[in-house]
């Protein structure tokens, strides 16, 4: 970075388009109209049944944050950008309101994650860095989450930093994957800015730099008491597990054996026979670590063919969500005050049914069944309903209306907490056990066929009746204007 | 981010398992033993034929800068390390040397990209961070310089920052983009940053904030002299284009109407009528873009259909590299100081042929035919080799020796170039703008068989005869080594 902006700062992580759009509302004088966005994802990533949100503490802390700097000034004035509207950046902060799920909630397609009403040029404005932030950890924590649901009781590493897309995916990716479910991290600056545990011992190039494993597991066990020797530098069952075995019993008590990691080859096959001559030698405690490419279809191959693994490192594959590297959440305005001061919905209109946004200020609501404490789907209302008043609900698909239940005997929990009020942060984050601790109580509430892997059934995300005539009502009123202009 | 970490640093950006190694070279009094490690990637990414070599700026800043913080050593400390292990850290600079290739080098699989020959225990510390950066810009500069290959001289604009893996992802990525091919980033903070051209109008959300088209196309005219309209929030041919067309007539001279953005639908068709519209309305000159999950296959299809399409906007999937979102470099351990002081090769077997690393410090030429410009292969030399003070050089597939051929009359073009020494940067950075002209130049070096997206042919990457006859050597050595353990 050049040394002239030593003063970066993230109120320019924006698309271009923002801040044009900010100086017509600004010269237009209805920059300070309020506008309420929601943002959610359409459809399901990695084909799981649910996803697990993340991403809020960021948020948090750019939109506490929020502030031109100096040079962030000058260069959108070397930009072209007059002089009055960037007096005008120079002052902004954020505002608003901002009602959000919490880190750790199990979370849909087609249902608001979060919701910003403010302003219409700082809602407007802080559009790209929301979605590039909830995007990334959003994807990361529901890959882990994934992960977690084929591994039950077994260790979760996180070892991807290498491959991570650039450092600040290294490091909250990290920290989503904790979220998911995940026990560690390799990335030691994750594990200091987020306390997350931290994990590793050492890599193939410590056995060659000591020319031979048993020189390399003799000096690695003189400076660390806990020992997880590698054994695949040469060839896992001639040398690396017999040297390990060798160094081990040779050390006894001075060291803690913690067992063997295997990072090529079979490792079905490796781990099965690794097992059998470490319980030979009486090591029955020890634990076997395996890395390299592995996903969750890999696992539940190789816990198929009955590896003895007890510990399961995973790099590449989660910390870009190999297999779908994007979630593709969007941002769309739901309303907007007119010059009356009152707000209107608004529609953005697509002819994939899918892709028509759903109008209004909204609230999010679970309904679990009282009897079996089990989830019946979510609900999405207009703002001023509460379901909990209601006997019962009408709930139905909201494109395939024919697909209906009427349900009763429930409770309607709301989704969404108050984080930011005109513009004061006016929550406290929890701690990051507790958030993993809320994805666990929060996946109790799923029947297991929203759960498993592969070919999961779709979890219901309804609207309420009077939201779903909302939005035709909306649809409607824009497809008689576009004929009007025939 | 927690408030007591302000200090934050990239040192600790690194695998723990680096730190526990270092611990024990340092106990052991080899931490400053000599030590040459070679990055490279095995595989060609989206199976192109070449790679776009990025991210040398960043790892300059990060080596520049290498410092542990004193709340990084602190954090250590509370992980349990020794005291006098945490000083021998607080002091720690990077003190080797580093050669590379410049940024917008050609490069293929298995050719080190860059060279580390420093402290043991600094080479090692390092290798994390410079593969996080690596891997992931050199991904992105491929994959741009992939689409440059089926767009010509279009204009292509990099609009992924919503969808990039977190923040650090966007900016580089952005950057990357360019050095690959790219023209413009929607991304302001990467333009202020590196100096690239930023792009982009308004959003759907811009003319539902206004309620229709035309008062949003002239409400943002009014703003803004140069004016490319988003036709499709209602309806892009009935409604999008005619209002368009009709709001640039009534404004006249008074703005650049530059064209139209269509960022759905069917693309082939809607830029083929919208090109006639806007042609029978006498706006010849006006540019479409197009944006909505763009790729380089999506635009040799749309191209085919014969879609009149000036610009291209990509996203998510130049963003993410979403087809293959990580590369996979490596970072092996090739030679190291022995107690003598003399440098020795090492080797790290592997049952795939293609995963056995090349040993020793090593040069990397690419072979140019003097008579007509175009390159003959790679050609990686021991050290002290010098392939230009040979008449004909015996060139060979490393793995399928019989593929063979003998080269005379040739340049060969060293490949790296000195950056650090003793810990010192003696390189100057290039503008980012000849990094681009270096790719372009680089590439007319290839045939263009190397070249096109689908089913390339696979570009030489040889070793020397001594080169190769070390890496066998080598092999035999450590198989010996293992059957004597038996």
């Amino acid at each position: 970075m050049k040394a002239n902006h030593i003063d970066d700062s993230l109120a320019l992580h924006t698309d271009l388009y923002q801040i044009n759009m900010a100086e017509t509302y600004w010269e237009d004088g209805i920059h300070n109209r309020k506008a309420v966005f929601d943002l959610y994802f359409r459809k399901m990533p990695f084909g799981n049944g649910f996803a697990v949100f993340a991403g809020l503490e960021k948020v948090i802390e750019y939109l506490n944050g929020l502030s031109f700097t100096t040079s962030d000034i000058d260069y959108l004035r070397e930009q072209g950008y007059q002089e009055d509207f960037l007096q005008y950046l120079k002052d902004l902060r954020f505002t608003g309101n901002l009602r959000s799920m919490e880190e750790g909630e199990i979370v849909f397609g087609n249902e608001p994650i979060l919701r910003i009403e403010a302003p219409l040029a700082e809602a407007q404005l802080v559009e790209t860095a929301i979605l590039n932030i909830v995007n990334y950890q959003t994807l990361i924590a529901t890959k882990a989450a994934r992960i977690k649901q084929v591994t039950g009781n077994d260790i979760l590493m996180e070892f991807g930093s290498r491959r991570a897309q650039e450092m600040d995916a290294a490091v909250w990716g990290a920290r989503a994957a904790i979220i998911g479910g995940f026990d560690a991290t390799s990335n030691v600056r994750a594990g200091k800015l987020f306390g997350i545990p931290v994990a590793g011992t050492h890599a193939h190039s410590f056995v060659q730099a000591y020319k031979d494993e048993y020189t390399a597991f003799h000096k690695y066990a003189k400076t660390h008491k806990d020992c997880t020797f590698l054994v695949d530098t040469y060839d896992t069952l001639k040398s690396g597990v017999p040297t390990a075995i060798k160094v081990a019993k040779e050390l006894g008590d001075s060291i803690e054996f913690k067992g063997i990691r295997i990072d090529s080859g079979d490792l079905a096959y490796l781990s099965k026979e690794a097992r059998k001559m470490l319980d030979e030698a009486g090591f029955t405690d020890t634990k076997i670590v395996a890395s390299n490419d592995l996903d969750e279809l890999t696992i539940i191959n190789l816990k198929q063919e009955g590896a003895k693994i007890d510990s399961w490192g995973l790099g590449t594959k989660l910390i870009t969500a190999f297999d779908q590297p994007a979630l593709g959440a969007v941002y769309k305005l739901v309303a907007i005050e007119n010059e009356q001061g009152e707000l209107e919905d608004t529609i953005k209109i697509s002819s994939s049914p899918e892709k028509v946004s759903t109008p209004g200020k909204k609230r999010v609501y679970r309904i679990i069944d009282k009897k079996d404490q089990k989830s019946e789907g979510d609900y999405i209302t207009l703002e001023n309903e509460n379901p909990n008043e209601e006997k019962s609900l009408h709930m139905f698909h909201p494109v395939h209306t024919y697909i209906s239940k009427y349900v009763s005997n429930f409770e309607a929990r709301e989704l969404h907490q108050d984080i930011f009020q005109d513009g004061k942060l006016i929550y406290q984050l929890p701690e990051l056990k507790d958030m993993k601790q809320f994805v666990k109580d929060n996946l109790a509430f799923l029947w297991n066929e929203y759960k498993r892997p592969l070919n999961p059934e779709e979890y219901p995300v309804d609207l309420s009746p009077k939201c779903w005539e909302n939005k035709m009502e909306n649809i409607k009123e824009v497809r008689k204007k576009v004929e009007n202009l025939k």
